[in-house]
């Protein structure tokens, strides 16, 4: 099968061999996936990964490895997964609470231990596996990853409604935790450095402002640092208020020395989020609270996907897809 | 009178100007004062502050400036003192909620806009003052200040029963912070490079381990870090737990580059963590929960203040204090 690998450099393998699914796994035929800023960091070394890149698709179950009858209804499903899985041994406490991201032994889809979504066929367990809901599109279902990590923000920490809640940074990352914020009647503020991503946010009802036209103020009870840089972090300690609690999305090694005394100045919390579950995204999707049609930049074959990867770097460039 | 004061440099100065109290404010002669690495920093240029040192302290009210005429209970009591008193506007959230510390107009003894307690006399706001039970002594009481800052901890996280803490550091804001969690029946262990310093702890019952002996595990629910040190915070991250909680107690700029990027694969808490409220440090001296005694390396007169603060930059210093 057709396959993006990373190996000491990206290729496209015409001959990758296609994945058997082992018992309670499903062969799933990808139909649509999508470029995270992650997928780049690990062709500059990021968790030492080789193999297929990718953990952001939409897919559709063609075989089932089950001894269990029952879950021959997933043929034929229009899936997504969520990207990690553990051991599911019954001393795992993370396990033991589906909470698979932090199991010691687990695989991450395309980041550690299990090939990627750049391929014609993945395998996944049936346990991570969610039915994608009719109405949704698979240009929309293909970002429930990254909407399920914007999500993890609410089941990590309780926003109050009177909270003022400020978002750093109008990349996907950025974009993708202000939509789904503003989709959970949070009172949020986009701020960002391009004109044309911020009216993506503004086109569904988000306050946004310019970076170099916002007035820094320590006023906010949650600022949400998603630059993915130093100095967007020492922007985020400013702006948080005292005892308020600054969610850190973005994995980057700040490459420069900070001085972290302003969190125990202002006690502030530091947050660090990571990825979500897939339920509560979902139904943000079916009740079509939000709309990520005006941040897909291009849609590329695999055969075209080096060229895609090129694409994402580009400053202008918000989403690239590749359609399989 | 005699006071310490910083101005470009440490000197005693044998005629400051007495203070008078303001409406609502005690004159209290200090009979006794502790030297903290807060003062040390200031030294340096923390806070840019200027005048007279210092904020733990025991004392004497001798005299109550009140319109109110049961303040004049106060007279002759022996007090410390909260450090920070805020503008007690109605408007001000955190005057509201008795939370000085963050109020934007407050005044902090010895730190910022408030003369200090290295002075034979000084004065404070009424209601910052808590008098000390008969059974506990100025050596001890002397202590309140960091030891209420300990107490902060529990008052901003939750700390099961079952957790696993670990305090790393074992100068005065390490040994207390564990002595003080200890004290609270919190399972606690203390990590340092110091033999010495950790046999005090050690003599009040708790779990030590030299650094270069101790395997450093991903295993801990909350882990304190109180080296003030940027590869103490980076061996902090490497020692929580997946959605453990990484107390910050010190202030003090890393000077390194640091990969923040633990905190969000592992979806961490950095929790700021700076002073706190006396009622509970002082319930745990009235009932003898902690001894301060080996803690106290020597106690100067005024008039050798200025040695007194050289030997609390000595490696094997903990606790200097200042008899008026």
């Amino acid at each position: 099968m057709k396959a993006i690998v990373f190996d000491n450099g990206l290729k496209l393998d015409n001959n990758y061999p296609k994945p058997k699914p082992n018992e309670g796994e499903a062969l799933i035929r990808v139909t649509l996936a999508g470029i995270c800023n992650t997928d780049y960091e690990i062709t500059k070394g990021y968790m030492g990964y080789v193999g297929i890149l990718g953990h952001e698709f939409v897919g559709v179950v063609e075989e089932v490895n089950s001894s269990n009858r029952e879950d021959s209804k997933w043929l034929g499903k229009r899936v997504v997964a969520e990207i990690s899985y553990g051991c599911d041994d019954p001393s795992c406490e993370w396990c033991a609470k589906k909470n698979y991201r932090h199991c010691p032994k687990r695989h991450t889809l395309g980041i550690w231990r299990k090939d990627g979504c750049f391929a014609e066929y993945l395998t996944m367990p049936l346990k991570v596996l969610f039915e994608v809901p009719d109405k949704v599109k698979d240009e929309q279902a293909v970002f429930v990853e990254p909407l399920a990590a914007a999500c993890e923000i609410t089941e990590q920490l309780h926003i109050e409604p009177m909270f003022k809640v400020l978002v750093l940074g109008d990349g996907k990352l950025g974009l993708t935790t202000a939509l789904a914020l503003h989709a959970q009647n949070v009172d949020v503020l986009l701020v960002g450095k391009h004109q044309n991503k911020l009216e993506i946010a503004q086109a569904q009802g988000l306050k946004t402002q310019l970076l170099h036209e916002f007035i820094p103020q320590k006023i906010y009870d949650v600022v949400v640092e998603a630059t993915g840089t130093a100095s967007g972090f020492e922007t985020s300690m400013a702006l948080t208020k005292p005892r308020g609690t600054l969610v850190l999305k973005s994995t980057v090694a700040t490459g420069k020395e900070l001085n972290l005394a302003p969190i125990v100045i202002d006690e502030i919390t530091v947050l660090g989020s990571r990825c979500g579950q897939f339920p509560p995204a979902l139904r943000l999707l079916e009740n079509n609270r939000i709309d990520f049609s005006r941040m897909i930049s291009k849609i590329y074959t695999i055969d075209k996907a080096i060229e895609a990867f090129e694409a994402n770097k580009l400053k202008d460039t918000i989403k690239i897809l590749v359609k399989m």
